[in-house]
């Protein structure tokens, strides 16, 4: 079975009114997605923004509880939050589960629009990651979702999920959640 | 298809130290659940606190996004808050619900930790759901989980998600989210 990376990408994002922006990392999303990720066994979950200002601020939140004063209590928190690194670039942590592996991750991206050729179900990705040996790389977008051209360097694209409900406007932790149950649940 | 109900419970629940509590609401617990169950077609989202104060917090933040100034925007918060409902407690929502279908709901309990008999699969339940017309309310606690009282109370329990995982503390957020997805989604 291949090991399952994560990452959560706040540039190049849209904003709603299709600019190129950096999107403003969220304490939830360091938490909540850190819980998911750990428990279904993700190797790293990277939050990645090119603000070295919001990356402190990351570093620092990971560090209350996996070595501050929070990590003295009796919680669980901090080792969800030992699997979260802070990255100022997606190459950045491409190159660091190449060191990690040995090769090169399958980079996977999610959007919440069908995008043409590419798209991998969520099914046939799962019997890949069973199968394979490679690493697996999934990336999340944040603000109104990852450029085009982001898009376009992935390997496989993951389907919208219910793309044919009259609404669906997941937050990106529920999206991680569902996408990680998909992949890797217990089902 | 029965029509799907779920409920966000801050009372009577555990805290830390196993003692009966009322939890605190979250604003973030209103939104991401809201959005997450209109996407899965759930019909209304109670959220359940016996604090007044809080109920009218809860209120508000659905008024904000459904009739306030948020409201002329373009967004489309305000389809998944409109869902939204605060009430009083479990009783006040079986009786909204029994009016409204003619029929009392289905109540299922959803837990963390393995209870006893009562215990449906989510692929039971699915099937139960899509091939009945009974409407089925799901329960989730906050805190550190629901009273055992209060599952007693209840016609079925769902298995805990990721129970073989070496971590599972899920957010409520993700676990309603892979919930709603094992019962209703387009897999």
């Amino acid at each position: 079975m291949g090991n399952l990376y994560v990452g959560l990408l706040h540039f190049p994002m849209r904003n709603r009114r299709g600019e190129i922006v950096a999107t403003a990392m969220t304490s939830i999303d360091v938490h909540d997605i850190a819980r998911t990720a750990r428990t279904y066994g993700v190797v790293r979950y990277f939050v990645i923004t090119p603000l070295p200002s919001q990356r402190e601020i990351g570093w620092r939140i990971r560090g209350f509880w996996t070595e501050g004063e929070r990590a003295m209590e009796e919680s669980n928190r901090g080792e969800a939050l030992e699997i979260v690194a802070m990255a100022e670039d997606l190459e950045e942590t491409i190159e660091w589960i190449q060191e990690a592996e040995g090769i090169p991750p399958l980079l996977v991206a999610t959007s919440a629009r069908r995008q043409g050729d590419r798209i991998v179900s969520h099914v046939k990705l799962r019997e890949r990651i069973e199968h394979g040996t490679e690493p697996v790389y999934i990336l999340f977008g944040t603000g109104w979702g990852m450029t085009d051209e982001l898009i376009e360097t992935c390997d496989l694209i993951l389907p919208p999920i219910m793309s044919d409900s009259d609404f669906n406007h997941l937050s990106v932790r529920a999206a991680v959640a569902i996408t990680m149950d998909r992949l890797a649940g217990d089902v």
